[in-house]
Formats: structure tokens, C-alpha cells, sequence
């Protein structure tokens, strides 16, 4: 089995992502990050999502994104609520963290260059979304490019990376259906930006939204 | 002043790249990383010469580099010693730290996103190196493609950030005569990869064999 690394946030997209690349039949080395968020639920939920689908090995990299700022995920902005789709799609939201995908991937990239992995997967998805500059095809590709002159492989001409991103053009209906097919518990999974202390989430952010026309879609 | 991100590891290096891009009128915002790496001198080297040199910020991050490990700066691998400049020229040495580059300039990109700074400074240098993959002008390049994707800039249409490399064609000797043109007190700097746990200089690795050749050439 090929390892590849997949970034997990424990959202319904990663895990979705996870689930596919595991049916793609790579042994899946999960990524996910503890860097301040406002909620800790989607770690937890990472955490069973990976034990369910089964992974490689599952890391959770400690990361200092509060020390940068700039985001209501991880400074004390106020989540915006009940936004209309098409509010949703408008513009850049306050919820967006500043270079977190580019963040992200750099650390997939280090640990792929570990483990001698030629894959990465990211469940960014550019139809149903936030409006992150940071989940658009360009700068997937964008990144990729970077990857390859990035690393060892770069220099020694192996086998160029590859950045999956197989939810990219799908809607959240699509997602929801493509995660029931293959046995995914979409319960596991946990989407909410603002959820009470208690971890349920509010129902009225962005990714609760996106998350509910999804599933209502999908029925 | 313009604000610009520049990333400090204390070494002659950065330094010398902290000192152009403050005498280039930027109001500097410095990023240091503590990531694990068995020398802690060059923490306190960064902290002495951003005071110096004078900054707007100085921000050291944890990183959580060891999780992913496979460098001698890391791990406990051994840093390799008394290397002839032939051999420092071929390949990739085991203190390459996977995607450390690319890790530390997503980070600097975050933070200028949030200052509004358009412009990133990186001393790195092609000329005068370890070998690592991520000191190349062509992976530079990429960065800036894929940072200009990354960001709300980027979708905005506000002006595009810069990587600015100051240092990537110099010399040693040219960084050496630089910083003391500048007025760097290069005594403050540190570069060694494995010091004694009393912070002394080896005197033998990589870091410390190029920066004896730039001082002695340098005279």
C-alpha cells in the first residue's frame, strides 16, 4: 500500500476525503491540527473518524496560529450567523484564517517528505464553501508546483508529489452522498466554527449551513 | 514605514537580511521559530539582534517540528562534521529539515496577511549552502506564485506580496562584507547546528565551516 498523508480536520469534507483515499487503497498517514480554535470538538471528532476508517497513524500537531491573529477561528471576533447562500458565497469571511491551508499542507508536505509519501489529500471544496481564497483549484495547483521545487524529490528527480483534491468540484449534497457510500458515519463528523462549551454546534454559522442544505439536498 | 515580515533565525543570514530590509526604510516585523531544534542559542541570538537592529515585532513561534522529524536538527541524528566545500556542495545533508522553508514562510504569510504587509523577506542564499532544495531561486519563485493564490489579496485584487531574497546570489564573504556595512555586529549572530550545552559554536559543521570561510575571505 502507497502511504499518502490527509490532512483531517474532523469536518465532514476531511473526513470524507480520508474515506476516499483510504477506498483509493493508500495506507493513510491523518494530519490534524490543535492551533487555538475556538472549539476543541472537531479534534475529538478527528480522532474517531480516523479510528473508524482506520489510518496509518494519526498525528496532531500542536500549532501557534493565535500568535498571528486575524480570524473570528481564533481570536475573539464574533462568528457571523444565518448568513443567505448567498451572503455565503460573497467575499472573504471573518471566519477565514489567515494562510491556514497553506500552513497546513507546508507540515503535510514536511511529514510526506518523512515518510517517503507521494500523495497528499485535502478536502477543500470550491462550489458549497466559505469563499477561502485558500480552497481554490489555482492555488491547489499553485501549491503543488511549489511542493516539487520545495523538497528533496525536487533535486534528486523522483517521482513528483501530488496534491488530491477529490471534493473540489463536488456540492455538499454530492459530498454527503459520496461519504454514506462508503459507510462513513457522517454523525462522527463535526463542522459547527462556533459550538456552545458543551460542543453542540450553533446551527447558524457558515459550516453548519453549508452542512445542513447538504444533507437536506442529499435526502 | 512599510510593514514587512522577515524571518530571523539569528543566524548571520538573517540577520544580515533583517539589516537590508530595515536599512530599505521597511518597519520589520521579525518571525523566529522555536521548533525543536537541538540548539537553543540561536533563539537568544534572533532576540539580542532584532533588539539591536531595532524592529516594529519580534514574534517567536512553537512549531512542532520533531512530530514529523527525519532532520539531524530534530532527531537524534548525528550533524555531520569537517566537511571539505566539495562535499557541502553535493546533495542534501541530514540537517535539511523537511519543508522547513516552506513551513516558516506560510507562517510569515499569514502574518503579513494580517499586518498588510505585501512584502516578506528570507535570507536565504544559493550560493554559499548547505544544498537545501528550499534556498533555490526557483522554489522562491513559486512561493510567491502560490502566496499570491493563498491570500485574500489574491482574490481581491489588492497589490501582490513579494519574497524578497536579498541574499540568494551573494557570497558569504558578500553577506559578511554586507552586515558589517550595515553595522551588524555579526559577534551577536549565531550559526551553528550543534553547539556544546554551553551554547559554543562546534566549530565543524556545515553552518560554522561556511561562516569561518565568509569571515576569512572576507577580510
Amino acid at each position: 500500500m502507497k502511504p499518502a498523508v490527509v490532512l483531517l480536520s474532523g469536518g465532514l469534507d476531511s473526513s470524507t476525503c480520508l474515506a476516499l483515499a483510504k477506498s483509493q487503497g493508500f495506507a493513510c498517514h491523518a494530519l490534524s491540527f490543535d492551533y487555538g480554535q475556538r472549539q476543541r470538538q472537531e479534534l475529538k471528532a478527528a480522532q474517531a473518524v480516523a479510528k473508524t476508517i482506520g489510518v496509518a497513524s494519526h498525528r496532531i500537531l500542536n500549532l501557534d496560529l493565535r500568535a498571528i491573529g486575524g480570524s473570528a477561528l481564533t481570536d475573539d471576533i464574533e462568528v457571523p450567523k444565518h448568513r443567505s447562500a448567498e451572503e455565503i458565497g460573497q467575499g472573504i469571511p471573518v471566519t477565514y484564517v489567515p494562510a491556514r491551508n497553506t500552513i497546513f499542507l507546508s507540515y503535510a508536505l514536511g511529514l510526506a517528505e518523512v515518510l517517503k509519501a507521494k500523495d497528499l489529500f485535502i478536502g477543500v471544496n470550491a462550489l458549497d464553501y466559505s469563499g477561502y481564497p485558500d480552497c481554490r483549484p489555482a492555488f491547489i495547483q499553485a501549491f503543488q508546483t511549489m511542493a516539487n521545487l520545495a523538497t528533496a524529490a525536487g533535486v534528486s528527480g523522483e517521482s513528483p508529489m501530488t496534491i488530491h483534491t477529490p471534493l473540489i468540484s463536488l456540492t455538499k449534497a454530492q459530498i454527503v452522498t459520496t461519504a454514506r457510500r462508503l459507510g462513513l458515519d457522517i454523525d462522527l463528523t463535526f463542522s459547527c466554527y462556533d459550538p456552545s462549551p458543551q460542543g453542540q454546534p450553533c446551527g447558524a454559522c457558515d459550516a453548519c449551513l453549508l452542512r445542513a442544505k447538504g444533507l437536506a439536498e442529499a435526502l
